[in-house]
């Protein structure tokens, strides 16, 4: 066994280089013109300027909680906290410095080397960010694991501390980055674009240097922390179950194949084995990027996640009752396929159809369709996740739900790629237009762009299904290190009016959470506005183009405001489940946590869905796609109101909820044996 | 115990013939000018046309559900449901006569008498709906319970099918009146006011009838119809509880002083002292009309809730740990009236200043706000639900919690009267305007109805709290019923994943209904818009007021449309639960259950109050009681495109929900004997 758990963090370690190898061949690519370099280097230097700022501000907030774990559990905990948030911190510096390189060389790629080049170059960019999300996952819960596995039941409370930490990065990133980047578009479309009439991505416009900085904010480290979070925590809750588990629940569904010590390295196994196939289907590019790019990026996920089954299916059904593993593992990889798909329908066909011919009677019915939209697009993902759950207890009992979680989420290095190409590509657009390119290199860059905007739908759909399992995989970990601890066995039934009470406080947070957070985005974005309006004011021969506008203010702005407004949810979260399970139990904790998932993951369907439908049922009319109407019109018009309602649904207070609902099972977990 | 069965139905008739000789009361006003009489005809006409067509198609639905439950419970069940369903749907009958009868008179008592008269028509006028309601519920519970008590454990099937029979009515009354209404307002407003250019109500508006035949169809007999099966619903729980309930669980809580028997006719006697209560909360109003209108209705309902809660108490305090069922009903009591004065905060006062004020910013700065509000509002009322199942739980055990829901329903007269008071009051304006009786008189019926549209919004709190208790009170007597029916206890557990797929299959449907019904309003719409058009183009002299319009045509294409979209979410509700059910049992069904209600109530109040909030920020703005904004303008125009958004939020999607969670548990209580 000794070998085998060396191999995670040097495996890891190895993703690792690669990543960093691969962020060194994009700095070898050119970064064009002066103007560009300087619009570039305008967007890196916002973005790290965020990324300092909330960086800054985490590190109290860790401390504080290190200091925390450090008393209550000992110093693994303590450390194994700080390392989790280390990791996901740097996986984030790595992708957000590379996706800040990548956006210019795409543009510039572009103008030189045409479609295929730009695609390559982009698509590399957003593999910085894939592989070193999955290798530095690999690489720090290794160690940790290297280190401290042998400590037994209370290993289960150190590995917990590490999945921590990646919440607490990710609270940051995605709540604080979700508001900075729906504050920064909506400042900069609604002065820009509305009042002062200039085209989007604007040099003229102070907010537009933050529009794209929020692009990589949110879409990029937002994401990819979110991400993190999940794959961190899906093997987190299969080691902790494969600790806590009865003796006979294994042998009762593994014969005698499989030793506790065998389940809980599988998770590591697998994400190892993901690692591999993602990293083969990021090298696959190099000959596919010459196809179709949706073909290409396609091709590059199908790749991976064949190689991906192949060989976990190759050796587990070569065990006896491995293929009860086996079936866990493609339940939650076709889900999270599914899910993805599921989102790209209700994002992209007929229901976006559907909107656009809603904004010919005008914005209120444009609003009410795509809502209407958001709540149907939320039934089959549901349905799913309610699928792939019964069939993995089935074959494989709780443990199972948990490896669904881990086999979803293992080839995360492939699945982050793509998705955090459509930032990328979506920066290389704006910089492209800044730098005034020409329609040619703008024709491409759409394109990938376009392409971006699909991959991102699907990305946010794979995004919450992931949230969701790893949070039920959480949740049933939280409910084994409980019967684990305490000397009676906690039923969690439903007619107990404890656990129900639960359900509904949960739920209460839940709706508190979400409203804070889409408040927010208005009190940032009317700071942004009076500082654009104030520039526009007193930065004379501005609108003339005379005069160059101070765009670091709005970037510093926003960052402080938006850093600022996700303190209060933030608090909420990580108390919530500390008050209700010393005050009220672990029945009525198990329940809240119940009731905050399932109203959760239901909001956060309907908010990213009825946004993307919104989306692009405008861009939809946009196009002339939509007859008796095109741009500039009153559906036209109609159509952008929704959009800009789908904003802060899609960008801000849904992904909240992913790390809302994982935030609130990982501090239950570690509580656990508290309660 | 003879003389006390029969006293239930015997006062319940009594009621009846108090409702009744109120409505003649009612008849005996003037109905003022021929201009006056025939507008009202016109309207009563249409609603009765409503009631006709939907009554029967109901028919048809009731005969064959009828036929099931003969088939698979006996002839009793069959035929308690049958009455059931001819209780709900007398009392909406007579409840809209009563209506649709004293709008007219209204206006006239304000010509005639003044605020006092006025109000005193239209409180009456509202009085007949509520005790009707409050009476026919005990007359016809009295009445099954009377001839069928003695059937023991099998008279939990016979009273459940009473239960079934009053949703059934509110299932098509609720659901088609919800969209039928909302379709002609915002049919009759689309072409009328944006199109046409003509004012609200003007009598040119070949769609004006329907809207006003809408306020009688959804307000009055829709919310009849849900508040009626709340109000048979909670009692129906509590007598399956306590005839399902362990000997032992009896004795724990109430000692020896507590039979079953006396504990399953409580119910039926906390309801009867309720309507003694409102009746006399009704008769106040002779002495309070006088004062301001407000204080008349409140003090009106207080005189009511004291008079219950002290003579409830008395008794219940005099015997010894009668204090735990006392403490029961307070917290449902309680719990309603805070779940009213919550809603009445979010759709008045500060949040819909903030409302109001983001329309400045334009249409989807307004949406986005109130939606935000409509996320906040729902935190507390989940909180006082979830603290009012805690403690009437930990006073009178799960039967406590049925309790509960009786408490807050006990009082339905005078609580149904208060609200049936505002459509009557909102149509006597109509009614002022179409026949030009000045702005004097408008004044008066202005004032009025601007107090029906807070007591509105109580009522729809009230509403969903009640729906929500009582759909908890029906969870916890369907588990009762499943372990009493079945060998083995089951046990609902969280641990198990069957449970967890069914809270997200219950999310799936409920989300699901919700769009259905949006969508419903929208395609309603549009085909009231095609024709108030085609008649202002075919009719000549139309505009110009030389000809008159065929407004029946708009009612009766209101009437098919909305009944006919009712069909497919009214299907799903009532299948899913048996499909869910059998296919995979109780276990899952409970999760199904609960994942319905929590994600049910929380749509219910999210759509309710974001309703009510856009709903008043635009009357906000109208008032120019907004600085800088004015009727007309720009930041109007963005708080009329909220308003409209929230149209079929507030009084389609979001009362379907109160419908849609009682109904899944009714009929899961049904089945659960088979399972």
């Amino acid at each position: 066994m000794f070998d085998l758990q060396l191999l995670f963090p040097v495996l890891g370690a190895l993703g690792l280089v690669l990543a960093v190898s691969i962020y060194r061949t994009i700095l070898s690519h050119s970064a064009g013109t002066d103007q560009m370099k300087s619009i570039a280097h305008e967007i890196e230097l916002g973005a790290m300027a965020f990324l300092k700022s909330e960086y800054s501000k985490l590190l109290v907030f860790v401390l504080v909680v290190a200091g925390l774990l450090f008393f209550s559990f000992g110093w693994q905990t303590g450390t194994s906290f700080i390392l989790g948030a280390l990791c996901s911190g740097l996986a984030g510096f790595i992708g957000m410095k590379a996706a800040t390189k990548s956006n210019v060389r795409t543009a510039m790629a572009a103008k030189e080397k045409g479609l295929a080049g730009a695609l390559y170059v982009a698509f590399n960019g957003g593999a910085v960010m894939g592989l070193s999300v999955a290798s530095l996952g690999l690489l720090g819960l290794g160690v940790v694991y290297y280190f401290f596995s042998e400590g037994g039941l209370k290993f289960t409370s150190i590995v917990s501390g590490f999945s921590m930490g990646a919440s607490s990065i990710a609270l940051f990133a995605r709540i604080g980055g979700g508001i900075f980047t729906k504050a920064a578009d909506v400042g900069a479309d609604l002065v820009g674009k509305v009042e002062a009439g200039i085209p989007e991505d604007d040099p003229r416009n102070p907010g537009v240097i933050a529009d794209n900085v929020g692009d990589n904010v949110g879409d990029v480290a937002g994401m990819g922390a979110d991400i993190f979070e999940s794959y961190v925590g899906a093997m987190v809750a299969s080691i902790t179950i494969a600790l806590t588990m009865n003796a006979e629940v294994i042998t009762q569904y593994f014969g005698t194949h499989f030793s506790r010590s065998l389940l809980t390295s599988f998770p590591l196994v697998l994400c190892m084995v993901g690692l591999l196939s993602s990293v083969v289907g990021v090298f696959s590019i190099r000959i596919l990027k010459n196809k179709s790019p949706d073909l290409a990026l396609l091709l590059s996920q199908l790749i991976a996640g064949f190689l991906f089954l192949a060989f976990v299916g190759g050796v587990l059904l070569s065990i006896d009752k491995g293929y009860r593993l086996f079936i866990a593992v493609c339940a939650g990889q076709i889900a999270g396929l599914l899910i993805g798909k599921i989102t790209e329908y209700y994002t992209s066909a007929q229901p976006v159809r559907q909107v656009a011919k809603a904004s010919k009677t005008g914005p209120a019915t444009n609003v009410i369709s795509g809502f209407a939209v958001g709540l149907e697009s939320t039934c089959a993902p549901l349905i799913v996740i309610a699928l792939a759950i019964q069939l993995s207890y089935t074959f494989a009992g709780l443990y199972g739900i948990a490896v669904a979680a881990v086999g979803m989420l293992a080839t995360v290095g492939i699945t982050m790629t793509i998705d955090a190409y459509g930032p990328v590509a979506d920066n290389a657009g704006g910089i492209a237009e800044m730098s005034g390119l020409g329609p040619d290199v703008r024709k491409i860059t759409d394109d990938l762009d376009s392409l971006g905007n699909t991959t991102a739908a699907i990305g946010k759909g794979f995004a919450i299904g992931s949230a969701a399992l790893t949070a039920l995989a959480l949740f049933v970990a939280f409910k084994e290190a409980v019967s684990a601890s305490s000397e009676t066995e906690i039923t969690m039934s439903l007619s107990q009016p404890s656990v129900v009470m639960g359900l509904f406080l949960g739920a209460a947070m839940v709706v508190i959470a979400a409203s804070l957070t889409l408040k927010s985005v208005g009190r940032t974005a009317s700071k942004m506005v009076d500082e654009i309006r104030r520039q526009f004011k007193e930065i004379t021969g501005l609108l003339e183009g005379n005069a160059k506008p101070d765009t670091g203010r709005c970037v510093s702005i926003a960052t402080n405001a938006s850093l600022k407004e996700m303190i209060l949810p933030g608090i909420i979260a990580v108390l919530f489940p500390v008050v209700v399970g010393f005050t009220m139990g672990p029945e009525t904790l198990s329940g809240a946590l119940a009731g905050a998932l399932l109203t959760g993951v239901t909001l956060a369907l309907l908010m990213a869905n009825a946004g993307g439908a919104w989306d692009n049922a405008k861009k939809f009319i946009e196009k002339g796609t939509l007859e008796g109407a095109s741009k500039g019109d009153d559906t036209h018009a109609a159509s952008v109101i929704g959009d800009t309602v789908g904003d802060p649904f899609k960008d801000t207070t849904g992904p909240a909820m992913n790390i809302l609902i994982k935030l609130l099972s990982i501090v239950a977990l570690i509580i656990a044996p508290l309660l």
